[in-house]
């Protein structure tokens, strides 16, 4: 944990050099000033993430991290425990939304097994970094012990560098695991200091009776947990999941190495806060995905004064929006990097006022 | 324009036998029900279009109308008429924002000047289909006389047709033309029955002065065309653009040929009312790629009850918006058909409730 403490409180902020140069360049394209919108701010963005005036975004990849939730034998979810382990199949056989959409982004798909309850065996595709057998029920007690929270985020951390050695230069997070609305509910519930009710929701899909069990359960947790949650990195043992812990590790992973990282829907915001309340600069680095459909998603952008870049009523994680996302951002990098300016162009400017 | 009106009424509904076995294929998909939200939403809506449970969406083409406007001698935009001329060059060397987006959508962009006040002689690429260089002042009355309106139209049924013979299974519409977001109020202000200040805005990036002249040139428009807005194809005539009717009469092209057409921002959105206008069933054809940052956009969204596809704060025109919605298009088709069913990859589905 002291090597996560000392990389994490190694971030620096983005390059302003670079966004004042990239801005200044936005403003000489041939099109009106501003008339981009969200992609001249994404383009300056990445430009003060990567130190680069003209950032490349060609090689996308989601890392789609999946683990079980020992929470899910209170009763909390839609789908029975197992699917996790058979979606794992899924993606690796290509059949999930996630494989669909990212082909699409032309981005690659890498599925960690980083705690899902399920011996795989050997089986092709599949980077295998169990570190537990899904997690301890948060009704009752910690999710994690510090070894597996340590754990879990070292994945995440080590799967950046992955990419980083790959060329990597534009990442994006992914969930599974049956019963992770409901962690991540709670983490939302204690970062954000909101009410359970404001922060739970229907998750796959549960009716009225489940949602409320499943805010009964995330009261329990925030309860049985109480002593954990003065402390960012504790609430996440205590209230997270490996997954969630992985694609912390990942998101701080990704600011050392200064590549920008698309955050995908509920279950990722929950790691990007839990990282933001590690250390507040880390929100430069990330780019929000989607709005996702689940309750309680807004209040992130609105509690922490961010906007995500699209709204399509989705709630499917996988990394699913982030995917989408990715393809809007390489829009912005791209007309950013190849369009011509007034004068290269030989358009005529507007006056200046 | 008798042709014209033979075609417009024959516009049939959408293919209800396709849309439901479309929705009944979503929910056989590895996802929770409903959890990709307006991807399904839109697949679904291009099963109707198509008439087919699995619609292809692979060969994409962006049609950009370009047009000058009489209505510029009235001091309405920031950019100077020869813009729309040297635009067009910039298009075709690659150079402008709609080249970058379209080669992430993997689209085609067709360059047609339908009414640039410019002799571009012989150049290579350009769709050269002028039929007025220009509209005439819509301050002083109408922009085109019939025949000009006819064949623009024409020109537009003719785009589609062709992009038809092309295999075309996308279509996005795109604009260009210095003084059109004036055009366009005034359309927007008949066919909406709004005060021109409320859907007049700052196109390219006037000031409050240049605004407000903008306003008061939309309210003589109104004013001296008063005769012909009883009549959507008249208004239209009186009111609109070359380049504006072109995308109108796509929009009735793509529709006959049941190609779903994207429809760009502001300008385009003119189009797509007066398309509406004239046979309502056109809605249905439709799809919105982004709510542009111009003023009035919105009012269209509100008062049709429609939802564009994106929001980025785009104010661009060219197609841009289109361009990036036809990837989220591609997203929602490629999920749609490429996913696996839970029984085929055995994943167990959630218990009936």
């Amino acid at each position: 944990m002291e090597n996560f403490r000392q990389i994490l409180s190694e971030i620096k902020g983005l390059d302003q050099n670079a966004m004042k140069a990239a801005r200044i360049h936005q403003d000489r394209l041939t099109k009106p000033r501003g008339s981009l919108g969200r992609l001249e701010d994404l383009a300056v963005q990445i430009a003060g993430i990567t130190g680069k005036l003209h950032p490349g975004v060609d090689k996308k990849r989601i890392v789609l991290f999946v683990g079980d939730h020992g929470v899910t034998r209170q009763g909390v979810s839609a789908y029975p425990r197992e699917v996790t382990a058979q979606m794992v199949k899924n993606f690796l056989a290509g059949g999930a939304a996630i494989n669909a959409l990212a082909s699409v982004a032309r981005a690659d798909v890498e599925v960690v097994d980083i705690g899902v309850d399920h011996d795989f065996g050997e089986i092709k595709g599949l980077v295998s970094r169990k570190v537990a057998r899904g997690t301890k029920d948060i009704a009752v007690g910690p999710a994690m012990s510090k070894k597996e929270l340590e754990d879990a985020i070292a994945v995440g951390m080590e799967r950046a560098e992955s990419a980083f050695a790959d060329g990597v230069n534009l990442l994006a997070t992914g969930d599974m695991g049956i019963g992770n609305t409901t962690a991540s509910s709670a983490l939302f519930a204690a970062y954000l200091d909101q009410a359970p009710e404001n922060v739970t929701g229907r998750g796959t899909g549960i009716d009225d009776h489940f949602l409320e069990r499943k805010i009964r359960v995330v009261e329990m947790a925030l309860k049985v947990n109480q002593r954990f949650l003065s402390d960012p990195i504790l609430t996440l043992m205590a209230l997270g999941g490996v997954e969630i812990a992985g694609i912390c590790g990942m998101i701080l992973g990704a600011a050392r190495r200064r590549i920008p990282i698309v955050i995908d829907g509920f279950i990722s915001s929950a790691a990007a806060l839990a990282a933001i309340r590690m250390n507040p600069i880390l929100k430069e680095y990330l780019i929000f995905g989607h709005l996702s459909e689940e309750r309680g998603h807004r209040v992130l952008f609105d509690r922490l004064d961010l906007r995500p870049v699209l709204a399509l009523d989705m709630r499917l994680g996988e990394g699913t929006g982030a995917a989408l996302a990715m393809i809007i951002i390489e829009g912005a990098i791209r007309a950013h990097n190849q369009m011509a300016t007034f004068q290269s162009a030989g358009v005529t400017d507007k006056a200046e006022e």
